[in-house]
């Protein structure tokens, strides 16, 4: 029997090139008219599942963009693997920023250097490409393989939520590995076994009808703004408590195991700071800066406007202020009774002088936790403690993805981290890249997770 | 003797038709594309001056937009009115909502509809017309008279402290009417008495270094937003007092008779909660909603913003947060200190975790106080009495008008508020208009107040 390591070897070459016309496409989601890239990047992936020898491709619409579909069921034992990932990229602006056009991938110093490059274009077409070398030099795959590819994650997977739920005996598997995300670092894996849920929403504090003269009126009725600052104040300490009546209460507390995992990860305080330009951190006393990320909740305001922002003064008192809020969530919290928490604390807060509502935003999410010791992440361990010769971090990320929880719901079934990304890869940002060296690693490690996986019993 | 009455009721439409023709003249002093317009409402002005009688005219430049300066100086005892206006406009958006072109006066139900034909030009022209018609119907005047007309009070008339005190000895006088401003209401005059003075800043937080994702990194760092909003509502107490130490130390204690004079101006509550369209009004507690407005100070946010105000949500923590501050004040407080009490008050709230930097914005003024029996507001009171057959309210107003200040700091005069405009005059927004029955009563109002001050002893 041929190995999918040789395979792997001899179409080194094609395969780069595969990834360069792949990243040529400029399939953009957030941006209407570049929809007719997103199709074209669908149909670019499902011609490449048809020639790596998976079978029922197809590209499917979902009322918004489209998602693509391809799966090869005749693994004996029955078990399957969905491979998720996305096609779509995020805008490129700001375009002067990059030192080659976005769309004309760059490879230089063992990167290649596009839009998607890592998020998510690169790391999706690895599991493709693995799939590919077992097919072929050997003629079956050790499970049963599903692929669904989505066209609009970086806007949020907006009709996902509704087409995974109506497509439930298509998409129907005991695992999900997730092609969207990465590693520690360039030495260190990581088992990513936690992602933080949200709830969303504006707050819109109303005073006078218009905007009043500050001289003629001033102080004589409130001013939004202040109770808008005076309302924003009390939903933390000084020290950095939310203090939101219940807001904590669901909270799962952490096992002196979990939170020893949590401290084994090396950390820098120094560095950190550096990297996010403050001389000060702050947070939720009593937790680690890991913990703050992790397991504990938040609720910040995202944006804050109301009254005069240009040059100069204008002596007006305006007739409205607004705060934009997000909440990130942690096990078990919900975020329907998160927002609920919240409309009360502002009725029991706001003044009585100003108008106050609160609106739910849509981009909720529930927060997400697989056991780290589930058979997924047991695979996983494995194939990551060969590849670097180290034992993966047990991680979490203060993120959140929304499809997590989606399928764990709607098909019961759990999603590992299996993605070779890292955070140094200028996702989202000017001059995005993937290393080389972790585009062929990712493709070894596709295989040997799919062999674990065929020898684990992951019911 | 001809008398100044007759020769007024003559020139009745001739009148008219120059102000007409004034208020053609688009001299919007905030935009650049208008300063030709402003000079040639400065060249109208001059003209018009000459044609009265007045002499010495001329227009100087300030280094900005132009003053006009003319006078009449031949009466036996010495005695020296200033009278003060301005010539240049506010702008006119927005265009739409007015019914007629702003610099194609309208002439409709004893109304004239024009930008500017309340504020400033029907007015200012009011006193030229008076002087003209003792002028010419009797062939000098009661006292000596100077004129001194701005092209930039619109826009915060930038120059205008330097040129006054450059020019003390062309501007020295006993007394100063301001023709810009008004009375109480159609058939109620005032004495206004006092203006509340200004002090402006911007306060800026600083949080890390860029926007950062508030998921990766939420929870670690300061929110600028919330250390604003914290700061912010440092600042007041839930009733509405100003917590900066030593803010109202200079505040001058009103005297039994000050407050009862203001006690005795009627008002609805009922109405003015109506005309600010709020349920409620709110303010430092002791005080009556005049007391409020005129003699009591305020800190006010007139804008706040920072991170994200677009539509849906953008999961971010800004790098910065900011806010506009004015305050208002009133006798005795100074700007400068005001300034430092509340740098103070910052130092001393601020929170470490982030940085924090308060600087001063232009549009200082000091509060304006004029005694209520000063000569000047004794003549107008006899005036006033005899044109509306009532006793004028003893009045102030909520804003601030720096000149008033910088002509008693210069030239150790008080201004008189001594103008016929309306509170309903639509200053400042579409529709615009002066009342004609005011603009012929100010004339008849202004010669009757020259002969009154002719008569007193004003020094």
């Amino acid at each position: 029997m041929a190995s999918w390591n040789d395979y792997l070897h001899n179409n080194k070459s094609r395969y780069l090139e595969e990834l360069t016309e792949f990243l040529q496409i400029p399939s953009i989601s957030s941006l209407p008219e570049h929809a007719d890239d997103v199709r074209r990047a669908a149909e670019w992936v499902a011609k490449r599942l048809q020639s790596s020898g998976i079978e029922n491709v197809r590209i499917i619409s979902t009322g918004g963009l489209p998602v693509v579909y391809g799966d090869w069921l005749h693994a004996a034992e029955g078990r399957t693997v969905l491979i998720y990932g996305h096609f779509d990229t995020q805008p490129v602006d700001p375009l002067e920023l990059w030192t080659n056009d976005p769309f004309k991938p760059l490879v230089k110093d063992s990167r290649i250097y596009a839009r998607g490059a890592s998020d998510d274009k690169g790391n999706m077409l690895v599991s493709i490409l693995a799939v590919e070398a077992i097919l072929k030099s050997q003629g079956d795959l050790p499970v049963n393989v599903k692929f669904f590819f989505e066209g609009q994650e970086e806007i949020g997977s907006p009709q996902l939520p509704e087409f995974v739920s109506a497509n439930r005996d298509l998409l129907a598997c005991d695992l999900v590995l997730s092609a969207d995300g990465g590693q520690w670092d360039e030495d260190q894996p990581a088992l990513i076994i936690g992602r933080r849920g949200l709830c969303a929403m504006q707050l819109d504090m109303q005073g006078p009808a218009q905007d009043v003269h500050s001289g003629t009126f001033g102080g004589t009725f409130q001013n939004p703004i202040h109770a808008l600052a005076r309302l924003i104040s009390s939903m933390h300490s000084s020290e950095g408590k939310i203090l939101v009546e219940g807001f904590y209460d669901a909270v799962r507390t952490l096992t002196d195991f979990e939170r020893q995992q949590i401290a084994e990860i090396p950390y820098s305080e120094s560095e950190y700071k550096t990297s996010l330009g403050v001389n000060e951190l702050f947070g939720e006393p009593g937790y680690s800066i890991y913990e703050r990320l992790w397991v504990r909740p938040t609720l910040e305001v995202n944006g804050i406007w109301g009254g005069f922002q240009g040059e100069g003064i204008k002596t007006v008192i305006p007739s409205q202020a607004h705060a934009k809020i997000t909440c990130r969530l942690v096990p078990d919290q919900d975020p329907d009774k998160i927002f609920k928490l919240i409309e009360f604390h502002i009725e029991k807060h706001a003044p009585s002088s100003a108008a106050v509502s609160l609106k739910r935003l849509s981009g909720s999410a529930v927060p997400y936790l697989i056991p780290y010791d589930h058979p997924g992440n047991r695979a996983a361990r494995v194939v990551l403690k060969e590849l670097y010769g180290k034992e993966p971090h047990v991680a979490r990320m203060g993120g959140t993805i929304p499809v997590s929880g989606i399928f764990l719901n709607e098909l019961g079934a759990h999603m590992v981290n299996f993605a070779f990304g890292l955070k140094d890869e200028n996702i989202h940002a000017p001059n995005e890249f993937f290393r080389l060296g972790n585009f062929e690693l990712g493709q070894k490690a596709y295989c040997m997770m799919l062999e674990q996986l065929g020898q684990l019993d992951i019911a």
